[in-house]
């Protein structure tokens, strides 16, 4: 597989005729080749008009055919790992053993996916069989299975090139749900993606599918992810990325002749809950924890943790300064693009221009282009109630520390947070769980996800992950963008009543030996 | 239980005081007393205050003590049962056997969520163990539930004032969910909404739950609804009515700071198809249950058979002669609003003014108010597909026969068709099996449900039913709004991760009872 500048429909591999994109080694600011013309309406066009075609095939394949398909992804990835990790590391400036984990997660997941597509749980098939004799009338057979929406827009991210790009957890849910997928590669990293696509291109090839069941495509500003949103044959969005940029594409989707689901994952700020005990007994190794999952990836995870909130205490000094020593000390990192670096610049220089917000720290600088220095903040709960350009997410490696007076305080402020991804509570067992009982049912309110004694960065792929929350976290917090659940988005119900069984589909069928669930039993 | 023209927030009685809302007999057109003084901007804030306190304890209500609840509230049905059928009878003019069946599904329906909130699926417990040991990085343990999304705003529909109102599919659902509910009762039978209402008020009482768990608000016009929808703490809404009116709701829903869920169940023209061999050996059967399900109700359903698509041949005049016969010997019957008597009396004048449309039969007719006199009309398959306004729903006993060519005309008019909640197959065995399985791959994309050789009025509430469908059908063809599904439009996933397990809920633990997936298992 190549590197050619090329977009993928189908089978072919297409050139496009608009301005051209680069990748960007943002570790020296230059250009990468080759050029990736942007497409055009009619590559739009194409691609959803061959998703279409595919999906009455794709979405009847049997469980084997379609799990067989996502492990022959995952070795296809293997297979051009090298490639793929070179080219990842010069796009996004992530060391190669990030990489290489990612690239295994973007495996494993793809396999995880094609075992709960063996599982059959997620056709959720539940019969209900016919009572003739029942007065005044008789029960109809009555027979449910989910099908697939149709054809699926997936945007890949630009902080997870593998693992939440082109064949990242959207992608395989979609196509583990019998979703035919066309992907808007994300602009950091065209070039990856290319290699990436090519690796599904060739599964779709070897499995024999149709090939409209995936295609990529290019281009610059939001013409084509707008007119992928906007084009009829699409029932659902997959989308990680900024909270403007879900906002928009929600916008579209909504208004719609056909109106379809948008599953945008945005904007966490993700809350730390320090509480005495903790901080009283381990300050120095919560400080080490805490400093690291803040550094981990120049903090360009959704689930950084931007608040450490925290009682006043006579240990909190001490635990602050750990804290500020750790981040001085910590060497610049290289942030994704030259956009992301410019956006963290502004958020920390408007952090750092708040008259109630107090900078702590800041970690080493660096001449080079596009380098995270860490920055860490301190306010009152006072003032962060009071202002709510504090809420804002800081993409990078920025915390804020909220000092709090009492427990109260917490609470209130707890209550003020807009919907997140997760929460993170930090507890010996001698702190207070009555407290901690009325903090944990207000998160439930506003998260996704609750850790205990942990830190939010590394979410496992898994049956149980919810990747998720409410708004704007998430656009729907019915759901959830990583692990086994995540294929529930791309599925509805449909009611099969009094079939001949020989139109039944094959799961419906009284012999099928997916789960299912009969009479209620 | 008394009428008295109330309001109910949480335990209290309340008195609007905005402009008269009057239950109307549709049969005489004579206004009901008590007037209803609608609520206002401050009943609203209430109910929303009371049902935002009350969802903190009623979402964690044990089991037993939710299903019982719900089981309460079909016994206090039951138990005023003859006055809120009379009641019932005189605000929507439907025959007292019809309301009785009625009631009967409404408290059945509150049984089958009892039951489903006791076996406990709905909180899709998955847990994935710890794995400590794991190289590189330890795997956390990791624990899966859903919650209630909170605050349900639930619409009452004119056309069960019973079954899809006060105590319906939605208020039931959302309630077996966890959810608190605020009812905008339907203007059109106000009374029985209050009674239905004062009925669920005494469970919530009875059980000891907190009074915001239920209100009930009336308004004119759609100030209520649209401030219920737009307040912050409604998490969800639930609705069942016209197109235009769960347009508007999604809009609000989608516009708000935080946009929410809309489950509205709109339109549909639940095509039914003739095949050729079912044509030639059953016309006389099928014409009776046809012009029976169309006439059913004064054809006041969602479900209510629109279209009935079928090739020409030569048995074709002869069916339709019968269709015809039944249709014009049919009796006129009470529609249930004078609103809706005119919205069916401007569609099937609509139709008949238009040139490629052939009126074929009407009903007999009646010098009474809001009488339905029932219309047949005839067009052929080109005619349809040009004219998008042969699509539009009216809403009452109003058929249109398309006269097709070919198979593939079929298909092509198939293709076209808007999203449904029903498509009916009506075929011998003799008929063409490849066509059907054609037709079939179509309407899999169209619709909800699909029936064989039955008609699609009669919507049974089990566990595979689906009453959904692509939109306009509803606005979220991922979910349905009748049976044991419905429960997950109103909740979410959420994962604790490595919680200590005293902090765990109750359904989480290691030693409860509920169904769990234990490492996928």
């Amino acid at each position: 597989m190549t590197i050619a500048g090329n977009m993928i429909i189908g089978q072919e591999l297409v050139k496009g005729s608009k301005k051209a994109i680069y990748g960007i080694n943002p570790a020296t600011g230059e250009n990468l080749e080759p050029a990736y013309l942007g497409g055009s309406a009619q590559e739009v066009e194409r691609a959803c008009a061959l998703a279409d075609q595919a999906f009455d095939v794709y979405r009847e394949t049997d469980l084997e055919t379609r799990a067989k398909f996502l492990g022959q992804i995952a070795a296809n990835l293997a297979a051009n790992g090298p490639a793929i990790i070179e080219r990842a590391g010069l796009e996004s400036g992530l060391p190669k053993a990030r990489l290489e984990g990612e690239l295994g997660r973007t495996m494993n997941q793809l396999k995880l996916f094609a075992e709960e597509v063996r599982a059959g749980r997620w056709l959720g098939v539940k019969i209900d069989t016919a009572i003739p004799e029942r007065t005044p009338l008789p029960r109809s057979d009555l027979r449910l299975r989910h099908i697939p929406l149709g054809p699926v827009a997936v945007f890949g991210a630009s902080n997870f090139p593998l693992a939440f790009s082109v064949a990242g957890g959207d992608t395989a849910s979609a196509l583990a749900a019998g979703c035919p997928v066309v992907v808007k590669g994300h602009s950091a990293h065209p070039g990856t993606s290319e290699l990436v696509g090519k690796a599904i291109q060739a599964a779709v090839k070897s499995s024999g599918l149709p090939e409209g069941t995936f295609s990529l495509l290019f281009g610059s500003g939001a013409d084509i992810g707008s007119a992928l949103v906007a084009d009829s044959r699409i029932k659902a969005v997959g989308f990680t990325g900024s909270r403007s940029g879900g906002v928009a594409l929600m916008k579209i989707a909504a208004e719609r002749a056909e109106p379809i689901p948008v599953y945008a994952e945005m904007s966490s700020i993700n809350p730390v809950y320090l509480l005495p005990e903790a901080l009283k007994n381990r300050a120095e190794s919560i400080a080490t924890g805490f400093v690291n999952s803040m550094l981990m990836g120049s903090g360009q995870f959704c689930t950084n943790p931007g608040l450490l909130i925290v009682k006043e205490a006579p240990e909190l000094d001490g635990f602050v300064r750990k804290v500020v020593d750790l981040v001085r000390a910590a060497n610049p990192t290289t942030m994704l693009t030259p956009g992301i670096h410019q956006a963290f610049e502004s958020g920390v220089e408007k952090l750092s221009g708040n008259a109630n917000v107090d900078l702590l720290a800041q970690a080493q600088g660096s001449s080079g282009p596009n380098q995270c220095r860490a920055r860490l903040f301190s306010t009152s709960a006072q003032a962060f109630l009071k202002d709510h350009a504090l809420r804002d997410e800081v993409f990078g490696s920025s915390s804020l520390i909220i000092r709090c007076k009492t427990d109260e305080e917490i609470l209130e402020l707890t209550r003020s947070l807009e919907g997140q991804l997760t929460a993170t509570v930090l507890m010996d067992q001698a702190d207070n769980t009555a407290f901690v009982k009325k903090l944990l049912s207000i998160l439930e309110r506003k998260v996704g996800r609750i850790l205990f004694n942990g830190y939010p960065t590394g979410v496992e792929v898994c049956h149980a992950m919810v990747h998720g929350g409410p708004f704007p976290a998430t656009s729907d917090s019915r759901t959830t963008s990583v692990g086994t659940e995540a294929i529930w988005r791309f599925l509805r119900p449909i009611c099969y009543q009094d079939f001949p069984s020989d139109l039944l589909p094959e799961a419906l069928k009284d012999q099928s030996p997916v789960p299912k669930l009969v009479n209620g039993k």
